[in-house]
C-alpha cells in the first residue's frame, strides 16, 4: 500500500489525494509552511493523517529554526506551530499533534538544539508509527461488531489514506476481512470532494476487498432495500459527550442508520476525543470554498453568481451513535462517562 | 422564460437541459425516434415536459405515416408508439401522454388522414398548454401552504424545465412569490445529474428567486440548524396510496424531514397519478448508466473498473408525504381516497 505520509530526507512526503485515483503523484514538503498548504489544500486530509502530518510538519519548522538558546528556539517555533494549527479547524487531531511536539520541545529544554530537533523528528516518527497501531488496535475491537457477510456502508474516506496507514473506519472493514468474514462495502461518494468515489473506492479496490460506489443521495435508497446492515464512518473531532463531528453528510446517514435500526459506528484514535468540549456545538464547523460545490474538473456545473453553502463538516448527535470503536477498546452510551474511561490520561486536552 | 419544448414547424423544439446553464442550445426532434433519444438521453426530462414532449412526438411520428386507410395508420402509429413508451420506465406521464394520443386518434378514426395528423398536432399543443394551466393551478393551491419568510428545500428540478413552463414544485414556490411571500430556497444539487445546481438554480435566478445551492449531504445539516422550513419536490409516478416516485434522493430527503418535523409536499398534476399501482413497490425503477456517476465534465473520477449501482429514483412512502398538491387541489391523508377523488375521470389508468 502506497504509504499516505513518511518522513523521508528532510520531507513530509505525501501522496496527493487531489489528484487520485487517476494520477499518483507524490509530494514533497519541506518545511513547516509547505505542510501547512498541503493541509489547507487537502493534499492530505482525513484527521489521524493531518495530525501525523502537522507533527512532522513541527519537526520539519523546528529544523530551519537557528536560535541561541531554547527560549528563542522555542519562541520561534511556537510561532510557526500557532501559523500551522490556523490550517484547518475541525479536525482537533491538528492540534493535538502540535502540542504534543510542542510538550517534547518543552521537555527536551536541556537538550543542545541538534539533539532536541533529532528529539523532535523522532517523535514525529513515532506519531506516525503509534498512529497505525492505533488503527490496528481500533480495527481488533471494531472488527466483533462486524458479522459475516455484513454490507458495510461507509462515508467519506476513514481509510489508510485518512491516517498514517489502515484506517479508522476501513480498518475496521480490513480487520473483520482479515478475521476471515465476507464484508460488502458501499462507499458514499461523498460530494463535494468525492473522497468516496475517488479515494475510498480506490483503497479498497487495491485490498481487493469488494466495494460499490454509490451518491450520497443513495445511502437511503439501498437502506430501505434492506441492503446495508451497518454503518462505520471516521471522525474529526469527538466531544466529551459523544457528538461526533465528520465529514457534511455523515449527520444525514446516521439520521437514516436510526430510522432503519441499522448500528451506526464511529472509528476513532483517541487522539480524536476531545474532551474540553461538553458538546458537538461547541466544535468549529470548516465553512470551505463554494468553487469546491460549483466547479468540477474545471467546469462550472452551477451559473455564474449562484450563491453556495459549504459547511465541510456536521455534527451527529450522540443518540444518534450507537458505539464509538477507539484504539483504547469500543465506548458504549452514556458517552460521557464511557469516553473519559477510555481516554484516560491520553486524550486532549 | 425560455421554452421548454414547444411544437415549430414540424419539429418539437427543445432547449437541451443537458448543456445548461453554460450552454443555450436547442434541439429540433423531426421525427418520433429523436424524441425518444432526447427523453433517453435526458436533453428534455422531468415527468410532466416528458409528457408533452411524447405527445409531440406521437404527433410527428403520425405526421411521417404513408396509409391507405385508418386501419392501416393505426397500426404503424400504436408500432412508433410502444418504441416511445420504452424510452423511459419510471415517469408514468410518458405513458398518458402517449396513450391520450392515441386515444384522441382512434376517436379521430372518420377523420381524412390529413384531417387526423392536424387533430393529433392540434392535441399535442392541447396538452402543452393545458400543462402550464396546470401548474398555475398547482401554484394556487400549493402557495397557500407556503408561509411569508419560509426557507423552502427542493430536490432536483421540478421547476418550468420539468414541465411546459412555471413549474410544479418550483410552481408552487413561483405562485408564493407571486402572492408576495418573501421566499428562500435551497436547492439540492442532485447528484448525480445535478439537476439541481444547474437547472433549479438557473432558473430561480432568472426569476430572481433567492436560491442557494447545496450539496444532497447538507439537506439535513441545514435542517439540523433549523434553516428549513418546508420541503417541496415533484413527483415522476405516484401510487394509488400516495407512495411517490421521484429522482433519486428524495426519499432521504422525506426521511429527513420527518425526523426535524418539516412538512414535506409533493407538487405533481393529475397526469403524474397512476391509480392502477396499488403501492410504490409496483413502479418500475429506472437504473442509468455507471457513467452518469463515474464521470464528470469527461473525467473518470472513480477508478477504472469500481462497481457502481445509479437506481435513478427511488420511492417515498406515503406515510413520510404531508401532501400532495394537484392541479385539482391538495390531497391529504389518507391519500388512497383523497387522491381518488380529487382524480376523478382524469387519472391513469
Amino acid at each position: 500500500m502506497i504509504k499516505t505520509v513518511e518522513l523521508v530526507d528532510g520531507a513530509a512526503r505525501m501522496i496527493d489525494q487531489t489528484r487520485l485515483p487517476t494520477e499518483k503523484v507524490f509530494v514533497d514538503c519541506r518545511t513547516i509552511e509547505e505542510v501547512g498548504h498541503a493541509i489547507k489544500t487537502m493534499i492530505i486530509r482525513g484527521a489521524p493523517a493531518i495530525g501525523v502530518a502537522a507533527a512532522m510538519g513541527v519537526s520539519l519548522g523546528a529544523d530551519a529554526i537557528s536560535a541561541e538558546d531554547f527560549d528563542g528556539f522555542y519562541s520561534q517555533l511556537e510561532k510557526k506551530c500557532d501559523e500551522l494549527a490556523q490550517s484547518r479547524p475541525t479536525a482537533v487531531n491538528l492540534a493535538w499533534g502540535i502540542d504534543r511536539m510542542k510538550r517534547v520541545a518543552r521537555a527536551g529544554k536541556d537538550l543542545s538544539l541538534p539533539a532536541l530537533k533529532k528529539r523532535l523528528r523522532e517523535e514525529a516518527q513515532t506519531i506516525c508509527d503509534e498512529d497505525i497501531a492505533a488503527n490496528r488496535a481500533m480495527g481488533s475491537f471494531g472488527q466483533t461488531l462486524i458479522a459475516d457477510g455484513n454490507n458495510v456502508l461507509t462515508h467519506c474516506n476513514a481509510g489508510a489514506l485518512a491516517t498514517a496507514g489502515f484506517g479508522t473506519a476501513l480498518g475496521v472493514i480490513r480487520a473483520a476481512v482479515n478475521a476471515g468474514k465476507k464484508i460488502n462495502v458501499l462507499a458514499n461518494e461523498t460530494r463535494p470532494f468525492l473522497q468516496g468515489a475517488r479515494l475510498t473506492v480506490w483503497e479498497l479496490m487495491e485490498d481487493n476487498i469488494p466495494v460499490k460506489l454509490i451518491t450520497d443521495s443513495m445511502a437511503g435508497y439501498f437502506m430501505q432495500k434492506k441492503q446495508v446492515d451497518v454503518v462505520v464512518v471516521g471522525a474529526d473531532r469527538i466531544a466529551a459527550n459523544g457528538d461526533v463531528a465528520n465529514k457534511i453528510g455523515t449527520y444525514m446517514v446516521s439520521v437514516l442508520a436510526k430510522t432503519h435500526n441499522i448500528p451506526f459506528y464511529v472509528a476513532a484514535p483517541i487522539s480524536t476525543l476531545d474532551l474540553s468540549l461538553a458538546s458537538g456545538e461547541e466544535i468549529p464547523i470548516e465553512e470551505r470554498s463554494a468553487d469546491e460545490v460549483t466547479i468540477i474538473n474545471n467546469k462550472r456545473m452551477a451559473p455564474e453568481g449562484a450563491v453556495v453553502a459549504h459547511p465541510a463538516f456536521d455534527v451527529t448527535p450522540n443518540h444518534l451513535v450507537t458505539a464509538i470503536i477507539t484504539n483504547k477498546g469500543i465506548a458504549l452510551p452514556p458517552f460521557t462517562e464511557s469516553l473519559k474511561k477510555l481516554a484516560g490520561e491520553s486524550a486532549n486536552p
